[in-house]
């Protein structure tokens, strides 16, 4: 894969809208048309979330912790929605939050970057806490295959003000990690919309801390949880944005429940409904996306 | 599970000597012996390691990034080698250095630490970067099944200074981590020992760092990575541990390629030349253990 990571995600951004959706498989938010909540069950719900985003979304986030919860067997899941997402031309950032020294951090860098993955994703989000040498084997294996890393800055839970907003020579450690991170995100900048495919992750709960983020790293993509079932509004998730031709431009906006989980879908009795309930709720996220892109 | 994790640990540390064998598949540590480079031969390599330390040390610390190299498969290895462990009655530190907001932490809690997990473990290996409210669930877990939760503090690369060292307040970043655990460290306080089985990874490579972190967090188990191949020496691996009626106690000092891959064994012949490197390795790393704890 020689085209950047970047230049894909933006040009399925500008035709699809910034929705990333999450695929997050909670036992509450599998319906029982998919079976018992099993790894077998989440797969398929999570492949049948996959065919409804087509068309209708550009990106999807599964969530590898709720996989995990069922070990190998719940890895094997992850795998097969990833698989179906990649072959239906989605773009699929891994919701991971891995990091490691050097050597282990390159054994999860090729594991999920690496061409021939058994588990294939165009960027994995990873922690920073252990130093920028700990992000160097998944900005190399990026640059190598044309993929993305998405680095925790500033999360959306509350506990994001116990560390990365505490003041180091008056600035936040997010700001800090934002900054450490410029010559990766040179690295992989896109060549046809500059943007880079170093992103951060940037929670729609702190609208001014995307802003200060946006202002030290103008090129940085954002990765913005917190929208939706989390409290955040659609304007607020684009606070970390910048004004281009057709509006507001700069990252993907994530929803989870609010998309996979809306009213109606965990009671479908017929998958026919299940499918109808999540196309309204894929297509009114992107369209409030949209308008707040616009205003 | 009923009896403290903290307390488990002490005792397997005071009969056995307070060497944590890292089981770490890297292509290049895996002997010919065991097959070409894949996850049968890492569950074999990592099962076969498994029963040389059975009464020669206390405690394993397998590296999920290693095995998840090769995705589900990777896992499936994963498992069977904590699963062997776990049968030997070791006590088992899965090295995964997870963490995630709540309802995903939950995920990987249940996954590893919970009842009839797949990849059963005595804890395991968190980051605290998004905050407290991401390790609760961890904690949460442990305290009902009497297992461990090993929080990143000071890890022992070089990176660690990036942002772990950084000032707040005057004090560095791997302090004020600390200085937060204080109530879940009395939460999982073992009764007999005194000690705590919420843990800290304290490098091998800042003696002074670990010295601090003991004066802040006096009752904390520590893991110490760093001895052996990445240079730490035994004394300083044991810069965090206090002195107790049969020398220094604290925690576990871990070692992987220096008894996993010493003189003799990548290259050994026949399962018994492996067997003899691999024994004696791990003996001499006890004994220089003991005799730092005595000095």
């Amino acid at each position: 894969m020689t085209t950047s990571f970047a230049d894909r995600l933006i040009a399925g951004v500008r035709e699809k809208g910034p929705l990333c959706v999450g695929i997050d498989p909670h036992a509450a938010m599998i319906p029982a048309l998919f079976g018992e909540a099993s790894p077998e069950a989440a797969a398929k719900w999570g492949v049948a979330l996959v065919e409804r985003c087509v068309g209708r979304a550009a990106v999807v986030k599964p969530q590898a912790g709720l996989f995990e919860r069922w070990g190998a067997k719940g890895m094997a899941a992850l795998e097969e929605v990833c698989q179906a997402a990649t072959r239906a031309g989605l773009i699929v950032i891994l919701d991971a939050k891995r990091g490691d020294i050097g050597s282990t951090a390159e054994g999860y860098a090729e594991g999920y970057l690496g061409a021939g993955s058994s588990c294939p994703c165009d960027a994995i989000t990873v922690n920073p806490y252990m130093g920028v040498d700990t992000l160097e084997p998944f900005v190399a294996v990026a640059e190598r295959e044309g993929k993305g890393v998405v680095v925790l800055a500033r999360t959306s839970n509350p506990g994001s003000k116990d560390f990365q907003q505490q003041l180091i020579d008056g600035e936040p450690l997010y700001l800090h990690v934002a900054r450490s991170l410029a010559p990766m995100i040179a690295r992989l900048r896109g060549p046809q919309t500059g943007w880079s495919g170093l992103m951060m992750v940037a929670g729609a709960t702190g609208p001014a801390e995307a802003a200060r983020l946006r202002a030290i790293s103008g090129d940085a993509l954002f990765l913005v949880p917190g929208y939706g079932a989390q409290g955040a509004g659609a304007r607020d998730s684009m606070a970390g944005f910048v004004q281009r031709a057709n509006g507001l431009e700069g990252g993907v906006v994530n929803a989870s429940r609010s998309v996979a989980m809306p009213d109606g879908a965990k009671s479908a009795t017929s998958v026919k409904d299940w499918e109808r309930a999540i196309d309204l709720a894929v297509t009114a996220a992107q369209a409030e996306l949209a308008e707040a892109a616009r205003a």
